[in-house]
């Protein structure tokens, strides 16, 4: 088996992230589903930001954010993900890259624009987004780093990257490898309505054992089990013999297996400012906890404080060094 | 004379910020001047960028972050400045028009591409910055609304544009339409070697009656008289016959005219993250209230509230509506 060079390696959409305070009535307007993901063409990506108010520009990307926040953590992380060699993609490869991530995949050379998300913040802190994939539409196994993905204790696939067609055969690719490695995958289920489009599939992999780890919030399990009740969708997934990771905004996190229910408290903050990448730290952190050889309820507690960290200010990037946040509350690392 | 269609026309700079935190340590490595505003050529920006960490990407500019200030405040702000139609110049265009600034200086056809900063924040929430000038160097003559002018009660002039060559003539035509026209011209120093660049024809402006308010902070205002002592330097400025204004930082602000000198605290504040545009925005409140008539001393109070808000949080455009945060505060528009 070749040795772990890093601790985990992301594959998600390479999104910059374009972040603008807005009201319920604008979403309104819009016609926009509040706290949803909403796929949008360019010619919708371009009306919506002509509407939206000033916006501040930050790289973003649900297993872009994960990996970021687990390098502040103290891990080797990698990421693949497609850019096209324009603004928004050198930054994203810039901030990526200056955060201690190691990312090669190759730029496309050709078709759309680098991807961005329009996230629309709302007073409460909610953020609703609606995405131009571009050039993650051009993900293909070519870009499958084999080497990097067998020598990675951890491989995350965000549930978004179900969305650009291409990217499938790239995912089975990486899928195959990281199982005849004997790596662990995690799967994040991204969104409810992500769920809704490939229930089949995420439930495909999660029951032929190419998935070990789940990470979903409440919507997203109610989803994936077409149920409301919350006690029914758990016990489904408990049924699923994964280690299972349900966050449940400020009522904390759940943790579930086959013998467990573990249920842990949402890190207390003054003000939630943008919601925007609270799932991906709190990956992040429950991810660290794991290679850190961490209880499970620490590894909640790591989740539950990246996340708290995340939410306090615009973008889904953290600001702070997560590892010294994390020893200043006691989380020895 | 024409009617007053804009309380404030600004001409400026358009740049896009790229901020990143930092350390002293860092600064030093670089050879950077902790505070200081740097002209650096499009090489040294792409070195100094690979060198930073992940930026936050925010459209900035002095005195676009000054009129920007002031529609907050609810006054109808214009803004003169010099982009081209990439991504960065079509996300300034974008963030100054959604904030309710006319804005229609025509995109350069050719040349650099939109000017940027390279802003590095250190934890004391200082700023230092680095600027490459870009498609700002294209401002010209042709590029200055006769009509717009002659329609501002105010024009507002940074200290900055003195920088890119081509902009001096437009900045004469303009300073000309405007006295012509009997508007008032403000002037910003900007920055304490940019004093020391053109300290002769910022003094002459002054002294041919082409300005008749002026900001700065300290170290420009003893940059501008060449001294150390901060109440020779006071008493210089008196004898010219305008109205000054200088911000001290957390001592607050000093307003001096040639009967009077009035200081005025800082508004506390819990935290401060970011400087950048504490000028800019104290300008903006102070500008606000001389055109809602105010006192001088309200006019100082609506600047250290406007400045307030800009440091505590990354980005010099305001995040919050600055008229509602005035009245909040007691300060009825």
């Amino acid at each position: 088996m070749p040795s772990i060079q890093f601790d985990v390696l992301g594959l998600g959409n390479a999104i910059v992230d374009v972040i603008s305070r807005t009201d319920d009535d604008f979403l309104a307007a819009q016609g926009l589903h509040k706290g949803a993901m909403t796929l949008i063409d360019e010619a919708r990506a371009e009306t919506l930001y002509k509407a939206m108010g000033p916006a501040t520009i930050v790289s973003g990307g649900s297993a872009a954010n994960t990996v970021i926040g687990m390098a502040s953590l103290g891990c080797n992380a990698a990421f693949i993900g497609k850019l096209k060699a324009d603004e928004a993609g050198n930054a994203f490869a810039h901030d990526i890259r200056s955060a201690k991530v190691a990312f090669s995949t190759p730029f496309a050379k050709d078709g759309p624009a680098s991807g961005r998300c329009l996230v629309l913040v709302t007073p409460d802190g909610q953020r609703t987004m609606n995405t131009f994939l571009g050039a993650c539409q051009n993900l293909s196994e070519a870009d499958i780093d084999e080497e990097a993905i067998k020598q990675s204790a951890i491989v995350y696939l965000e549930g978004y990257l179900w969305d650009p067609p291409a990217a499938k055969a790239a995912l089975a690719r990486a899928a195959k490898i990281a199982r005849a490695a004997e790596r662990k995958v995690a799967l994040s289920l991204s969104d409810s309505f992500c769920v809704d489009r490939y229930r089949d599939e995420f439930l495909g992999l999660i029951r032929s054992g190419s998935v070990q780890i789940l990470f979903a919030n409440e919507s997203e399990l109610h989803s994936l089990y077409q149920t409301a009740d919350f006690d029914t969708a758990a016990s489904q997934l408990r049924k699923e013999n994964i280690l299972g990771v349900v966050t449940r905004s400020e009522r904390g996190s759940v943790v579930l297996t086959s013998g467990e229910v573990l249920a842990v408290p949402a890190f207390p903050v003054d003000q939630v400012v943008d919601t925007t990448g609270a799932g991906d730290l709190f990956a992040a952190g429950f991810l660290t906890g794991l290679i850190k050889n961490k209880s499970l309820e620490t590894c909640a507690r790591l989740g539950a404080l990246a996340a708290a960290e995340i939410i306090q200010h615009i973008g889904a990037r953290p600001l702070t060094d997560l590892g010294q946040l994390a020893a200043q509350n006691g989380l020895v690392l």
